[in-house]
């Protein structure tokens, strides 16, 4: 998931989407229409006997932010969440800033008596106990979050908005090549040594020929880039990791007319969301934040 | 407003009511569902360019989860916001917990070049410099809130949750009686004598008869009551203040056969709540959070 606005608990619920399957949550910047949903969310998350650990990535200040709303509430004793801060060398923010509210326990037993004893309720907010600023990077340097998930590498770029922000790069892994089955059965192969020659292994045959899993099988299939870019003027940072991206998501805030407004405060025109997808080579372009619209340029194929 | 959950601020738009009108928010405790939608209402308001102060009433945290918030989010330099917060007397929280987030600018000019210049934002949380836990209490005690706005007083009582709670009571200032017009002018008042009867004030005639308030105005019209006990199991400290009341907006979450859960999570079963608001001698008992559902006891009569 890109950001966490508030109500997206209640968006979920309204799709198709099965919120058990969420993986982690990128959260570009931390102006609140892009994280404020995040704490019900986690709540709506717990609330359906959640076990796995959640991934939440963004910029510093994300911890504090989640940990305080967490403990303001009461605590938090459901799964474990892994909140991973992108910060900048040799700042303020060089001190890890992780808050430790793993506190000695006040918990006290439910009264069945109308007595005041909740009134001094205990609380816990338990956090990877590993958690600290582990993605330190230098102004404009890309940063790599390694693979996240089912093969997908992600990446964090510093992009200019009017607080620290980061587009998010996700990139596929190759596919295997097809299998072109006629010409291998052609050659002799059959039963499982067409799934070995897929695999890019050569089968040898029992006559001593030996079929090359080159010979049969196509190129690579290049993994599908997606490039996130939310409420920025510039992404500079990101065009080495995100050019020739698959689809490109991004904001445009005004239309060009109001160009300055959109420099003054962090943000694009439409044109300067086209002018960045262009440069970037992008094949599919989304841009939103048009107030209430989404409009799509095609750059120069659609993928899906 | 009592309490503010997530989505409330896309609830307002999509009602009749103008936010603007806004002029206290009582947060009865601090569980996400019942506060984690007020970061985005003040948002809200602000790009409503709302100048007056806004009143945020509730537990110790709350102004804790305010401005951590807040400052996460770039900072606040919106209409002043005044959080009363509400400590109990001798306990860890007799020190202030004001946080002072009015830092030191690091502000730079917006940027027309696509450096980082935005890297390192200003933030800055303005809250009244006065604001302080203003309302200490023993266990039990009612706390008068004082006027709050349009002859309203408001208290709160702590109730028995799993965190510290509040209940809220609203009470009317009572109104003028009513002036028996008819009787008046065959006394012989009229003009301006029917204003000043009505006000309290005897009127002497030319003819040197007195008319007396009291024999063409009838009694005070008592003012209304309302009161709001959210998640709660016992609200024994608010029965004093509370009986009585016009309309008892009370939750019920469970039904009978679920007595024990309700008393070990803090909530009420409906007869518990038709218990208390038979106790109060409520007139009008609106109970609700029986899941999905509103509904309505009518305790002895409908008042409007």
């Amino acid at each position: 998931m890109i950001d966490c606005g508030e109500g997206t608990q209640h968006q979920i619920k309204c799709s198709q989407l099965k919120s058990s399957k969420l993986h982690s949550i990128f959260i570009t910047h931390l102006h609140g229409d892009h994280c404020y949903g995040i704490f019900g969310l986690l709540h709506m998350l717990k609330a359906g006997n959640r076990t796995n650990p959640l991934h939440v990535y963004g910029p510093i200040g994300i911890q504090s932010l989640i940990t305080n709303a967490l403990y303001a509430s009461g605590g938090w004793n459901g799964f474990e969440i892994i909140i991973h801060e992108l910060g900048v060398h040799g700042t303020k923010y060089e001190q890890d800033t992780i808050l430790n509210y793993c506190t000695t326990s006040e918990t006290k037993p439910p009264s069945t008596s109308p007595s005041q004893s909740y009134h001094q309720t205990s609380f816990q907010v338990i956090l990877n106990p590993q958690n600290k600023c582990q993605f330190r990077y230098k102004p404009n340097q890309i940063i790599s979050l390694g693979e996240i998930d089912f093969g997908i590498s992600a990446f964090a770029c510093p992009i200019t908005h009017r607080v620290e922000t980061f587009g998010y790069v996700f990139i596929e892994k190759d596919k295997e090549g097809i299998l072109n089955a006629a010409k291998a059965t052609a050659l002799g192969a059959k039963g499982p040594q067409m799934g070995m020659l897929k695999r890019g292994i050569d089968v040898t045959l029992k006559n001593g020929t030996t079929i090359y899993s080159k010979d049969v099988v196509g190129d690579n299939i290049r993994g599908k880039k997606i490039a996130v870019m939310q409420d920025c003027s510039y992404i500079d940072s990101a065009f080495e990791i995100a050019k020739d991206c698959d689809v490109l998501i991004h904001e445009c805030t005004y239309d060009q007319s109001h160009y300055d407004n959109a420099i003054t405060f962090g943000h694009s025109t439409a044109s300067m969301a086209a002018t960045h997808a262009l440069n970037l080579k992008a094949k599919f372009c989304c841009s939103h934040n048009f107030p209430g619209f989404f409009f799509f340029l095609h750059i120069t194929q659609k993928i899906y």
